[in-house]
C-alpha cells in the first residue's frame, strides 16, 4: 500500500505553512485547503511520476476535455487523529476500489495503487498537523482526476491529471435537515453513471436542489426515474429508514453509489444485532408508516455527512415529521462508528489504517 | 444582437497569426483553434467585462468546481463562408436560447445576448481570415461556461466563465457510420439533463461507445432507460428514420437534445413536400422494416456532423445493413441545407445571420 517510498515522489516543500492562520473551530465545508497538493499526470499512455508541491492553481488549455465533457471523477474520504496523536484512514481501500471502478466508466485511467494509496500516505505524512486532536474534527480528503487533454470532439482524452488535495472540516450539514421525495426530477437512469463518483452527476442534482432549498428543505431523496416510486439515494449520502425496529436501506445498483459508510452502518447494526433488510423501499411503504406511527427514524449516511438524522420530509406538498425519540438507532450507529474512526473503540473489523 | 460595440470588449491582439501554419485540406476536427479567445466572468453576482485575447491557458485553482462536480455546458455552431467572402451564422438565435436552457437546468446564470451573440460577432470579424471558401469548409465555434468558484462541497459556484473558442473544420465523421442501438446502457433518466448541453451528459457516453467501437460500430442509437424499446437520439447527432417515403425522428423531451440542425431537417422536409413524423419508433419497428425491405435510409443530424448517412445498425447482436439507395432523401435534405448555410440558395426561412 504505501509502495512508493519518498524518492519516487518529487516533493517540493512550501516554503512556510499558513496553518496558524487557520480558525479550526469556524470552519465552514470544504473551502480551506492545507499547504500541499499531490499531483500526477498521465500521458503516452502512462502515469508519470507524481509530484507533491504547494498547493496551487495549475494552467489548462480553454479546450481541455474536463471543460467539454466533464470527463473527471472523486473521491471523498476523511483522516482522523487519536488520542496518542496518531493519524488514521477509514477503509481507504473501498475508495481506490471504487475510483477505479468509476474510473473504467468514464473510460478513464485506473490510477495505480502505489500513487493513490501510496501517495495518499506521503501527503498525510507531510499535513499531519492539519488532523485536529477531537471527535468532529478531520482531514476531508479529495482525490480526483480530470481530463487535460485537448480537441472539442467528444472522445475520450489521451492525457488526464490525478490530484489528492486536504481541506480541514467538520461537519458537513449544520443544522436540520429536512428533504423532499422527489415526484420529477431524477439523479440517475438505468444503464448511466449514477454508481460512478462522476463529476456530472452532482451538478445534475443543483437545479433541483436549489428548488428543494427555496421551499426550505436541504436535500432531495431520489427515486427511480422511470416510476418514482422506488426511494434511492440523497446524492451526498445514501439513505436509511427505520420502520418500528427494522433498518431498510435500496440495495446499490447502476443508479445507486455504492457507499462506503452505507456499508460499514450495515456491518454494524448486524453486529449490534438491530434488524436490517437491504431492500427497495417504496414511497408509499414510507408515507403509510409515517402516517400510522410505525416510521421512527430517516437518516443520511455518507463519508462528509457521516450520519446525518433527517428530521422530516415531504412528499406531494404533504409535509411529515419524525417523531422526536430516545434511542435513536441513528446516533447510536453513529457514536459507534465514529467511535472506531477515532480509535476510541476496538476496531473489530480492521477498518482503520495507520498513516 | 451585435449592440456590443468594440469599446465594451477589451480587444488585445495576439502579435503574430498562426494561420499560414495550418493545412486547411487536413483537419482532424477540433484540434486546431484560432489566434483568439473571448473570455469573460461571472462573480460577485454579476457579468464582467468581456474580453477577447490571444488563445492561451489559463489558471484555475485545483478546487475549482467544474473539476468536481461538472459543472459545465456548452454549444456547437459553425460560421460559414459565401462566394462574396461575407462569413454567416445559422440560427445563432437558436444556440443562444438552447445555451441559456442549458444553464437553467445546471444551476448556472444566463449570459446576456450581448456578450454571447455580440462578443461572437466580434470575434468572428477579428478570425475572419480562419473561415474557408468552398462547401464543407467551416469554421467550428465552441462556446463554453465553466464553474470557476472554489470549493468541495456540492452546491452550485458563484464564479463562472464564459468562453469563445474557434476551430477550423471540415467533417466530423470521416468513412462510413454504423450504429449500435442500445440494450443495456444510457445516456440521460427521465427529470435527468438529457436536454441540457451539459458536460457530463458526453463523457458519460465514452465508456460504451468504446464498446460499441471495439466492435466495429462508430455510435449508439441511445434508447429510453426504462425500457430500451423507444429509438431516441445517437448523443452527438439526432437521428431520422425513412420507413418507406416517410422519414420519422423522435420528438424532443427532458431526455433528447432539441438539435437545431433537427428542426431544420424537420422544416426543409415539409417543405420539400417529404411526409415527415415527429413521433417515438420502436426498435421492434427498426428491426420489422429492416427485415421487410421497407427500412430505406437512417441518418443523424447535428451541427458538427451535419447530415450524416447511417449504413447498418445492430440489435441483439443482429447486423441489418441499410441499402444502397438512389435519391437519398438524407443527402437531398443535407444539400437543401448546406445550400442555405453557404448561401448558394435563397434563404426562405431567414435563418442566415451575416456577421
Amino acid at each position: 500500500m504505501d509502495s512508493i517510498t519518498p524518492n519516487e515522489i518529487d516533493i517540493v516543500r512550501a516554503s512556510s505553512s499558513k496553518i496558524n492562520e487557520i480558525d479550526f473551530e469556524n470552519l465552514a465545508f470544504g473551502n480551506i485547503f492545507t499547504d500541499h497538493m499531490l499531483m500526477c499526470d498521465f500521458r503516452d499512455g502512462k502515469w508519470q511520476k507524481p509530484t507533491i508541491k504547494p498547493y496551487e492553481p495549475f494552467l489548462l488549455d480553454p479546450s481541455a476535455k474536463v471543460f467539454h465533457y466533464g470527463q473527471a471523477i472523486f473521491e471523498g474520504m476523511k483522516a482522523y487523529k487519536d488520542e496518542s496523536d496518531d493519524v488514521w484512514l477509514f477503509r481507504p481501500d473501498e475508495n481506490f476500489r471504487r475510483f477505479n471502478a468509476s474510473a473504467k466508466r468514464m473510460a478513464m485511467p485506473e490510477v495505480p495503487e502505489d500513487i493513490f494509496l501510496g501517495g495518499l500516505h506521503e501527503i498525510l505524512k507531510i499535513e499531519k498537523e492539519w488532523v485536529r486532536k477531537g471527535k468532529g474534527n478531520t482531514l476531508y480528503i479529495r482525490p480526483f482526476m480530470i481530463a487535460i487533454g485537448t480537441g472539442v470532439i467528444a472522445a475520450p482524452s489521451t492525457q488526464y491529471r490525478f490530484m489528492i488535495i486536504l481541506s480541514p472540516a467538520k461537519s458537513y450539514y449544520s443544522g436540520e435537515v429536512k428533504v423532499i421525495i422527489a415526484e420529477h426530477f431524477s439523479r440517475a437512469a438505468n444503464g448511466g453513471i449514477g454508481a460512478a463518483k462522476a463529476a456530472g452527476n452532482y451538478s445534475a442534482q443543483f437545479y433541483p436542489t436549489k428548488l428543494a432549498n427555496d421551499k426550505g428543505f436541504q436535500q432531495i431523496i431520489w427515486t427511480d426515474d422511470a416510476t418514482h416510486t422506488k426511494l434511492e439515494e440523497a446524492g451526498t449520502m445514501n439513505v436509511f429508514f427505520r420502520i418500528n425496529d427494522t433498518l431498510f436501506t435500496a440495495p446499490t445498483s447502476e443508479r445507486i453509489l455504492d457507499g462506503v459508510t452505507r456499508k460499514s452502518i450495515i456491518s454494524l447494526a448486524e453486529r449490534e444485532g438491530i434488524d436490517i433488510q437491504v431492500r427497495s423501499v417504496l414511497v408509499a411503504e414510507l408515507v403509510e408508516a409515517a402516517k400510522n406511527g410505525s416510521l421512527k427514524e430517516i437518516f443520511g449516511a455518507g463519508t462528509a455527512a457521516v450520519v446525518n438524522p433527517i428530521v422530516g420530509f415531504s412528499y406531494q406538498d404533504e409535509y411529515f415529521e419524525l417523531p422526536k425519540i430516545e434511542n435513536s438507532v441513528a446516533l447510536k450507529l453513529k457514536d459507534k462508528l465514529t467511535n472506531i474512526q477515532y480509535k476510541l473503540e476496538e476496531d473489530t473489523f480492521g477498518w482503520t489504517v495507520k498513516i
